[in-house]
């Protein structure tokens, strides 16, 4: 209660009282039939029923965490209006549609320090999540301090780590938020960052150093010293995290150190076991009854799926959806991640567009959907850094997020993006910084004061998507590398690319009559011209802006074209073959990818310029 | 070391490695001849000298402070190149002028949270300023958890204020950072919230609520009780703040509840205590004793001189440089705050010309200057949010700092701006809010995503300067008053303003020829002239915004009358006497504040007005 009087005094600036009586005035009763359990669980009641009347409004639960989320609705409620804030009258029955509603987080490979954490977690209190999936260790780095292995922490991290302090800190910053919070030790690939300090561990004798690349060495399962470790680790990780599920890893299981290991080869020979998959389900079901053991309940990714496997385990989809719906055939719970991957720099309409319940999953039974617990939106670290991880967050996670709890049927995508134009504000009133980390990133780069010029390109360019930076790294990617280029700041999806997408589909609906869009179209395209002009010597001033100059001398090149374009349409008169096959040629060019970056603009530019090819006269 | 490497990584993309030993390529060599004190002292060492050469660099300093400076200057040292990142080559011998730089942050009136104190005291860092100064109760508020008096803080606040977990964390924190915390509690006024949970410490019987007005209620100092409870109070304060210095207020004592208390005035009468002044020197003696029964040395402000108390004590002077001069001259040592008032809404080259040393204190010998410690910027809570600190707070304060830790000769206050303007960028990049809050709480107000027109107004308008708000408010100050106004959001200093203010000089200067400084000039004409056309639907939406719509029409106005101006100027022509007198008295009209804003452009306008009285043909 204390929280949301905070947020909404924020908003509005106005100070409520908080009172156990009923009073006169407008007032918000707010009432819980239940109080909450001390550790969060899969499947409570997060239900709610808000009504706002005329003169005051209602708020009931079964629990608090329903009460959580219908304070989050009424604070989304609220609307600034001529006469001062106010709440439109309606009565809210409210549920989620799955029970699992989550955000992993990857610090593993480039640390995140916990004060970014916790206004993540506020954010995902806004948009109803109630599951932070915390990928704590990869090759690239142990966050999490052991005090049973000291040297995980020590020697397998940069000396940036969580304490155990932190940690439970944190479990109870979210427990408050009705978030669970649930841990991931990737094992037994990704697990480099163990062998540092612990090399007995490793498939493969030698020493580790927390160094670039080298993504072969893996543990080995075949050493009883292996579970004995596991097993003092996981009894005292178990405590930290008081979360009923515990999550394992278990992805990417490259089998090269396995295969080139006599021993490890002699042992499989010995138990009959028939090759790489067969070891790692061995491993797992060593490791199953560990985590059994510790009262916990195991969470893999997809390849942990092998018959013999207990079925009170969940399996984690990322590889797509017919492994979900193969799971739940085969009795298992399961989470959806494939179609919710953050880095690959996706739309937030095409996130919104992959459902749990569609593709491979729509024609399970209904026992068998009902082991589909929700999904969660994944953050691979792999290109984050503390400055630029809301943006690559936000507000893209919030269509997720209304996926996993709104009905199926409610898919449009121009109005989820109403909605999340809307929401991105007050993510960042929470203290979020995905709006407003770009400004100070762009002036590092520029060096300078005035960064319009510079903001004016970085508004329409985005990263590139799916794996195609990573793909694009010469040698091994190295973690290390610089975080401080464009690519670095510019948002993954551009909210003016969308705007002006729009106004050229309008116009051309149109047919070229609609003169406000033009006027629009044409305030950008003019913007654009300019810019390379006021751009150029900034860039020229800065070795790290250097690579964008390509993109700046094409967004012009779009403004010249489009206006162009437009002079053409307005006089309904068709444009000359081969002025257009130029700026086709052009516009080919410009779609090619550099310095990392799409220029997002060049789609409706070409449709302008296709356009004159006949004339409407 | 690791924050120093974090920062460098932050601004520069650059990985570096910490190490013991020394390696082949650049390095930067760090050696301190000493360890810290675990609580920090005033007049510690804190010197340090760096030498950046041509292949690698060196900081040494007597102990681990002067390192944090010497790194301090090293990270502003670095500038954005062409073939990327570099220092300059140079040594620096460097130490403060002054043992104490301090900023007095006020979360009496209004609560701050932990984690905007640590951010500020970052900010802090950076400028090398070593106090921070907590003004930890007043009438509005008492913010410290006490455990040998729980009504204090429980009854005594709206349910914000710090446990003793969270001023220990502070404390450790500021320490890392070479910064002291000094505790205040104002009494015997300022005190309301104490009688809230404790009414027999109060001069006045009854009972006491926390809300608006009410001056003046004051302890009484006739009671041994009083002295009871302050003993034990100092004594748990006393261990929960390390430092040697311990701050009681002792300012604004309004003498009513005195006069007005018949067993009060029986006891000075008894006692031959002359007046109420006498009387809060009696209290005052009283407390010294207590303080230094806890091992502390007593802090006032400027009222708490009065002969007969110990030399011991230090005066902190807000009334003038006059009482900081009797006070050195009577054997105490003091500080400075007048004229560091961030409350009152000053430019930064204000504050920046008061020095400790000045006026009443320049001509005191130099045993007395000895005893001048330095300052403190005050940044009172009276308009402050969480939201807005930051953007009270800096970069003025950068101002002050510079002010106390360099001679007192270097006070050019153009190349103090140029500092100050690449400061502000680095304080942002330090998670600092102070020019990012703006843009958030602009989009809050209007409601709606482009608040471009919003912004360009923003950008020119200033808070009224001094007590005017204050004295503007009608009935009782109220605290809880709502801090979401366009005055609440708006820069203390507009560095749109200074540069206009720049650019119309110097075209003055160069007697109407400099063809570049007129374009630019133009440009912001131009851009005021057509603003208030975009801005008034907005204006007219928001109930918020509807006090600022004369500003938005003045504005426009501005920009048409120095576009007319300029057109006679270039044309050399000098404008008919009517014309210039219509304008100059709508200039004077646009000179009122209006909801307690000033347009800040006013006075460059009338400059180009002015000038065209005479023909220069």
């Amino acid at each position: 209660m204390q929280r949301f009087i905070g947020e909404i005094s924020h908003e509005t600036g106005m100070r409520l009282n908080q009172t156990t009586a009923e009073k006169d005035g407008a007032i918000l009763l707010v009432r819980a039939d239940h109080g909450s359990e001390s550790v969060g669980k899969v499947g409570e009641d997060e239900s709610y029923e808000l009504t706002v009347g005329t003169s005051n409004a209602r708020l009931t639960a079964p629990n608090p965490l329903g009460i959580l989320h219908g304070l989050q609705t009424f604070l989304q409620l609220i609307e600034t209006g001529t006469d001062g804030f106010s709440a439109p009258v309606m009565t809210i029955k409210d549920k989620p549609r799955f029970a699992w509603r989550g955000l992993l987080v990857d610090p593993g490979r480039h640390f995140i320090p916990l004060d970014i954490l916790e206004r993540n977690i506020d954010g995902m209190a806004a948009v109803k999540m109630n599951v932070l999936h915390l990928h704590l260790s990869d090759n690239e780095g142990f966050r999490v301090e052991s005090k049973r292995f000291p040297r995980l922490h020590e020697m397998g991290s940069d000396g940036l780590y969580y304490t155990q302090a932190e940690m439970r800190e944190l479990v109870v910053y979210a427990r408050d938020r009705g978030i669970r919070i649930m841990p991931e030790f990737d094992i037994p690939a990704h697990s480099r960052s163990w062998f540092v300090g612990y090399p007995e561990l490793a498939s493969t004798p030698g020493t580790y150093r927390i160094e670039p690349g080298g993504v072969d060495t893996v543990m080995d399962p075949t050493e009883e010293r292996t579970y004995k470790f596991l097993d003092k680790f996981i009894a005292e990780m178990a405590k930290l995290f008081p979360d009923a599920y515990f999550h394992i890893g278990g992805d990417e299981v490259n089998g090269k150190s396995w295969d080139e290991n006599a021993k490890i080869q002699a042992f499989m020979h010995s138990r009959e076991i028939k090759n790489n998959q067969d070891l790692q389900a061995y491993f797992n079901q060593h490791l199953e009854k560990i985590l059994s053991k510790h009262h916990k309940i195991m969470v893999g990714w997809d390849e942990v799926l092998r018959p013999d496997l207990p079925k009170n385990i969940v399996v984690q989809s990322w590889r797509g959806q017919q492994s979900l719906a193969t799971a739940a055939q085969q009795g298992y719970t399961g989470i959806l991640s494939f179609g919710y991957y953050l880095d690959l720099m996706w739309p937030a309409a095409r996130h919104y567009a992959v459902d749990p319940m569609s593709g491979a999953a729509s024609t399970l039974s209904p026992e068998e959907k009902n082991r589909i617990l929700g999904g969660e939106a994944c953050m691979w670290g792999e290109w984050i850094s503390p400055e630029n991880l809301d943006s690559r967050v936000w507000p893209r996670t919030a269509a997720i997020a209304e996926r996993l709890w709104s009905p199926q049927e409610t898919e449009d995508a121009n109005s989820m993006y109403t909605r999340l134009d809307g929401l991105s504000w007050r993510l960042e009133w929470l203290g979020l910084t995905h709006r407003s980390h770009e400004i100070s990133m762009l002036h590092r780069m520029a060096g300078e004061d005035d960064v319009t010029a510079l903001h004016t390109l970085a508004d329409v360019v985005e990263p590139v998507k799916d794996y195609t930076r990573i793909e694009g790294v010469k040698g091994d990617w190295d973690f290390r590398a610089p975080m401080n280029r464009l690519v670095d700041a510019a948002n993954p999806e551009s909210t003016t690319a969308r705007h002006f997408q729009q106004l050229v589909d309008q116009y051309i609906q149109s047919k070229f009559q609609d003169r406000g869009a033009e006027a629009q179209i044409r305030t950008f395209l003019a913007s654009w011209r300019g810019n390379d002009a006021k751009l150029r010597p900034i860039l020229e001033r800065s070795f790290l802006l250097r690579e964008v100059t390509p993109l700046s001398e094409e967004l012009s090149g779009l403004g010249a074209s489009g206006l162009t374009a437009l002079d053409y349409l307005e006089k309904s008169e068709a444009a000359p073959q081969q002025w257009r096959t130029q700026q086709l040629a052009q516009l080919d060019l410009a779609n090619a990818p550099k310095a990392d970056l799409l220029l997002t603009v060049v789609a409706p530019v070409r449709r302008l310029v296709e356009a004159t090819a006949t004339s409407t006269q």
